[in-house]
């Protein structure tokens, strides 16, 4: 596509040169916090604007909760920064391990208990026998291997039952014992809360299949006593699992669907590529191959061990640097109980040449789920899964790494490790970013500690807004305390942000942007555009000082308060042109961070509306919804006035007629008064047009009413004038010229009554009479025309 | 704010050296085509990442057209990316000139020809000597002058209506003839239509005035003689509009009122500061005061002038630079035609020492509007208006100027002299970027090519995201010629991407992201996300090259081809994340340059869509709003009740308290009388659990001090009594027993006073003197005992 263009009329004369502008201020540089060097180090991704990450995802067994929400919430945050502030093309690929030793375990005794209820119709005393022996085993296993030494082996003669009864006895009244138990293992409160169930579940079970009655049945003691007989089950009859695979999987897709359903509630954005493990085997199996290939691992007995003595210090290709191990916590190296944590519940060491060497891959034991591969039927190591997938979609190597802090040892270092191993590489992240841990109230969650919080629960209590602004308020790689007082703050912060955005937008919606004046700047007005431009100055220092989202808050909160300043101190002469800038600008960077809620308009101001089904945008509702109020108000207002100046009821009631039949009209309201079903006015929205036209037509009905009432009353009084005129004449006068014809008459007597006729005849007696009659009818209508005249002449 | 870092368990040991990444690929620069070197240059603004940017505004005396279309939109598009893409804090200023000749002589002549219809009841023959005076006057100046030299002097014999009839017919019958009158003119033929209006409203009018009926009037004879009498009454009678800048601001509000609503029908931001030169005539005065003082301005006659040879060649303050003129078009300089038609037709020359200077201020001509200055009354040049507004808000330079391609000389030219000559800088302006122009069909766009189209009837054919996409093929800087291929190519581009939306969108809903399958990545999803991540590098390269659209939005149509074939080819067997995720970008970008419409949500696929206004009718709708209504009508009704059974203002009051801190607040609606921008209440929609829990918080204090209220009138009520039982003795038995121990006297007088004291002695005068003082006092306590035993007796 060429481009033309225009070339300037009278471009023959050369133009003077152009100074080259210069930065005056150095533009912050986007440092980033990185666990191999434990310091803010500059971001510098390989390929430009675009940055590979690739984020440990969760083991899918169980419900996420307020540790994971730490967690995912604050990459995606930090995720959004990267995109949305400073403009990266970001590639989020995370994984779903969906092969794990504790999905196994999970899955393998929800399926085996499932079983035995659903194969066991009725009560037997085998099934009791069955949980007897659970019962026994968890209680050897878990209670008395944790027993404070206080306890004399003398109390435990009897049957493990009885046993049981003794430490239940000495838990509940022996304070002190029940203390040093739990300090032997932190989780022994939680086993003996599991047994006493179980136990109780047995007794109901006994007493039923003894005939002593009781609700007991199958389903009743399996799931009372599940917590004892599922590891019990898990363990003695794992291998009569018929499909390891597929039972395993259930429950890891159920626990994923759960796990995104939570993260969308919490608005984390879903990763652009998500792994499963299960999808991915064939290319673990590679993997493992190559770096076996490579010098680093060993096969033995069907297991394959990474050799981590061998790949320290092992040098690259031309010699130019060595492996090193354990990059991120080289502390950690050889501590024994992280690597066995990392290991799994499943793992033996068989064919482990060192302690620190760590399995890539897993043979199969009867009743795990198994897939083919050069070393007989197996599974991958926890470890291995990450590096596999996040290298078939990333390639050789990645911007940034991230999880939780506690997956530093020996998860991420093994990862770089096999990673390194295989790609015969030197340095495969570039930055590591862990997110710091999360305490409650203090204290580390825990299930044991009663101050497990999942994150449904969680969301029970605070919206997703409140917990990423409680996020929002520590670094991301800090260590957190979710409490109290900081959810107090964060209700405090977000009042504020709230009734800056109420107030800003009563204001925009209540005035006039093309009005004459309030437009000019004066120093109010650069003062607050200046203080505006160095907090959008100081915002990018923050976000550039490894996402400090603490401080950026502070600044937004800071601006925000400066505008609350500004409009109280200019009062109505308030420019609402650089309030409005500001707002929005605020509202922006606040749904930068994933803060606000549902769709968002260009220019809004405020966080926002989450729609419900068919729902309109909240803010176009508030648009629309405004005229209904400012009808309201303005009404509100007029009564008020009207009420002060002490005006009459009779105002008032025209007013109420006055806003029925214009304004309501207007906004398509409808009101007939009377017509409620309190006897107040009945409402309906309508069109306005139907009812300004209805309005009009019965203006003209009574316009057409009015007009030929008015010409009736014409006519009526056309008529009684007419009959008024009509006594003008005397009554003595009316048979004498003019009022009868020349030469009627020729004679009358003093009453004016005729006495001769024109031919000089005398009248007739009977015509006299009848002539006498009409005078006297003349005399009243006389009297009537005298009294409208005098009438007329006081007018 | 200190950030605590977690150390990480065992970081006792030293981690390995780090390995800084160096970027493998080179981050495209932005660069931008820049007037000033009529080449693309590095973009580097001087504050960082805050871009100061002063747009040339509107001058508002008539409807926008697609011209202005061209220039904002295509503006506001080079502002979102920047803001939007490259993540600058873009400070956008632009002015609105409504001091202008054009205002003055639009507004003056639609001032005048209204008054004229006004003030003339009937038609007179006076008010038709004008129009034919109008009418001759126009013939001869506008026809008369362009009429091809064809036409013989002897055809010119008669009065101006016959020669124009003579035209008329002319004009009709030979073409060739008005192909060349319209060739000296090309103006000419609008001109004739509007003679031709006049002159058949003119004989309207002659035929009525005559009695020969007709329909004429004088609003009939004003309007069609509009064309022609406007511009003579200007001239005759200007001198008699009495305020001649309320005139002009009017019309300048009114169009100012049109502009701003075009823009925003075609989705164009808001400035973020707007300018009215109305606003800054003060600091125009000054400005010009300093040109003058630097030496490159003199005044003559009350006009300022500015000396082009004085600054041209001038040095700086240190010698180390000199000024330069015309920077922008140095080959238009001394271009007579150019620098006129900048000066406006309002302008004299007086006093004007050399051709190529041109007006700071102009003194003030009868019926201009004016305002005081030190070289007497007048107004600001065109040039001056931008130079100071610029300067008042963003200070002594900028990042970006931009404007129209028609506007760089003299205008620009002008407005750097000035402003170099004020701030006695080197370079004002770092990046003078110039909208190309646009031509209709090939044609430049003009009313007397009958190709004229304003904004309101493109959008009758057009919506705004097509004239977007129109726009946006083109560079931004390159003529464009708006044509029927235009359009159709931006159908087919637009159908595309609706095609590519819809799709998508279906196939997403009716999957499972969770569903097994599907998600792992084999050869067609690693080539589909290496086309993605190649887009996304293109599509920054193609931005980077100095915003250009036209290749960005091919390669957002070359990605969306590639999914439709991926899809196509992989069927069901297609894995949705990836396209879900190219999908989402294709949005965010296309959303990015101001496409799509309405609200958008997290995760968007698809343009969006505007609520329209009759939406609002929904039932949805009126089920929210109902809410609202059934307050306003309850309230209504109440004070009707309460007018209507002769209540008093009190009451009335008092509801209004009710409805606004009870009802009101339960609908989340807060009010704040007297807040409001008439003095009456301001409103805000809130929350109302936030407004229930204030109101609480303040009736909670009520209640705090109604109760200390309470116990201080019950303290003071206690000590009321006890103050009153003091009065209870009658003053005749104080001295008495019980009321005096047994013993204290022995003998008293009537009056109750003591006469002997105990042991029988006289008491002394001085004594019964302070004892009939007692006694005194006593009266009058024991008055108000007696008064206040009656008052409780009576309760």
């Amino acid at each position: 596509m060429s481009i033309i263009t225009e070339a300037p009329k009278g471009s023959s004369s050369a133009q003077p040169a152009w100074v080259r502008p210069e930065p005056a201020v150095a533009e912050p540089v986007l440092k980033v916090y990185n666990s191999l060097t434990r310091s803010k180090d500059a971001f510098v991704p390989t390929k430009g604007k675009q940055v590979d990450w690739y984020n440990c995802g969760p083991t899918v067994y169980d419900a996420s909760h307020m540790g994971h929400a730490r967690n995912y919430l604050t990459q995606d945050i930090v995720r959004r920064i990267l995109r949305d502030y400073f403009g990266y093309d970001v590639n989020f690929v995370m994984n779903v391990t969906d092969i794990d030793d504790k999905i196994i375990l999970r899955a393998r005794e929800s399926h085996l208990l499932a079983r035995t209820t659903s194969s066991t119709p009725s009560l037997t005393s085998d099934l009791i026998s069955t949980v007897q022996q659970a019962f026994d085993a968890y209680f050897a296993k878990r209670i008395v291997k944790n027993l404070p030494s206080s306890v004399t082996p003398a109390e435990f003669d009897g049957t493990p039952s009885e046993h049981f009864a003794l430490v239940r006895e000495r838990d509940t009244k022996d304070a002190e014992w029940a203390k040093a138990a739990r300090e032997k293992d932190e989780k022994w409160g939680l086993y003996l809360t599991s047994l006493t169930r179980a136990g109780e579940a047995l007794e109901v079970a006994k007493r039923k299949l003894e005939g002593q009655g009781g609700s007991g049945d199958v389903k009743e003691l399996v799931d009372g006593a599940a917590d004892v007989l599922g590891p019990y089950l898990g363990e003695t009859v794992r291998d009569s699992v018929e499909n390891p695979i597929q039972v395993s999987r259930d429950l890891a897709a159920y626990w994923e669907n759960q796990f995104f359903t939570d993260m969308a509630r919490l608005r984390v954005l879903p990763p652009d590529t998500v792994t499963r493990v299960s999808e991915y085997v064939p290319e673990i199996v590679a993997y493992v191959e190559k770096i076996i290939q490579n010098g680093y691992a060993y096969e033995e007995s069907g297991n394959v061990w990474f050799d981590v003595a061998k790949f320290e210090g092992a040098e690259g290709e031309y010699g130019e640097w060595t492996h090193e191990y354990a990059k991120l916590q080289p502390g950690s190296k050889g501590n024994r109980k992280l690597i066995d944590e990392g290991e799994g519940a499943l793992t033996t060491s068989q064919g482990k040449r060192q302690a620190a060497d760590f399995a890539l891959w897993k043979s199969k034991r009867a009743g795990e789920p198994a897939w083919a591969s050069p070393w007989g039927e197996g599974r991958p190591g926890w470890h291995i899964e990450c590096s596999v997938m996040a290298s078939a979609i990333l390639g050789k190597g990645m911007d940034i790494h991230s999880g939780g802090v506690d997956l530093m040892f020996p998860h991420h270092d093994n990862e770089l490790a096999q990673s390194e191993a295989y790609h015969g590489c030197q340095q495969w992240v570039n930055y590591f970013l862990h997110t710091g841990h999360l305490h409650i109230e203090g204290l580390k969650m825990s299930k044991s500690l009663k101050n497990f919080i999942t994150i449904e629960e969680a969301l029970r209590d605070y919206s997703a807004r409140q917990l990423r602004i409680a996020f929002m308020l520590q670094s991301w790689n800090a260590k957190m305390d979710f409490k109290k007082d900081l959810i107090s703050d964060v209700r405090t912060k977000e009042e504020t942000f709230d009734n800056f955005f109420s107030n800003v937008n009563a204001r925009i919606r209540q005035s006039d942007r093309s009005s004459d004046g309030k437009h000019h700047f004066d120093a109010p007005e650069f003062t607050l555009m200046s203080d505006f431009h160095t907090a959008q100055h100081d915002f990018r220092v923050a976000l550039c000082d490894s996402f400090n989202t603490p401080s950026a808050l502070i600044v937004l909160l800071d601006i925000v308060s400066k505008v609350n300043v500004y409009i109280a101190t200019r009062g109505s002469a308030a420019n609402l042109e650089p309030v409005q800038v500001i707002a929005e600008w605020v509202t922006r960077m606040l749904r930068m961070f994933g803060l606000g809620e549902g769709p968002v308009s260009e220019g809004q101001i405020g966080w926002g509306k989450e729609l419900g089904e068919g729902e309109e945008n909240g803010e176009e509702f508030e648009k629309k919804v405004d005229k209904y109020l400012k009808a309201l108000v303005g009404f509100r207002d007029e009564i008020r006035k009207i009420a002060r100046d002490g005006g009459e009821s009779k105002e008032i009631l025209a007013l109420c007629d006055r806003f029925r039949d214009r304004d309501l009209v207007e906004l398509g309201v409808q009101l007939d008064d009377g017509q409620g079903a309190d006897g107040g006015a009945l409402y309906k929205l309508t069109d306005p047009a139907i009812l300004i036209r209805q309005r009009e037509e019965k203006a003209a009905i009574q316009a057409d009413k009015l007009a030929k009432k008015a010409a009736q009353a014409k006519e009526a009084e056309a008529k009684r004038i007419a009959l008024l005129e009509k006594g003008k004449t005397p009554p003595g006068e009316m048979f004498r010229p003019p009022n009868v014809p020349e030469g009627t008459y020729t004679e009358w007597d003093e009453q004016g009554l005729p006495k001769k006729d024109g031919e000089g005849k005398e009248v007739a007696k009977s015509a006299v009479k009848r002539l006498m009659k009409e005078q006297k009818a003349q005399e009243k209508a006389h009297e009537a025309w005298l009294a409208w005249k005098k009438e007329e002449g006081e007018k």
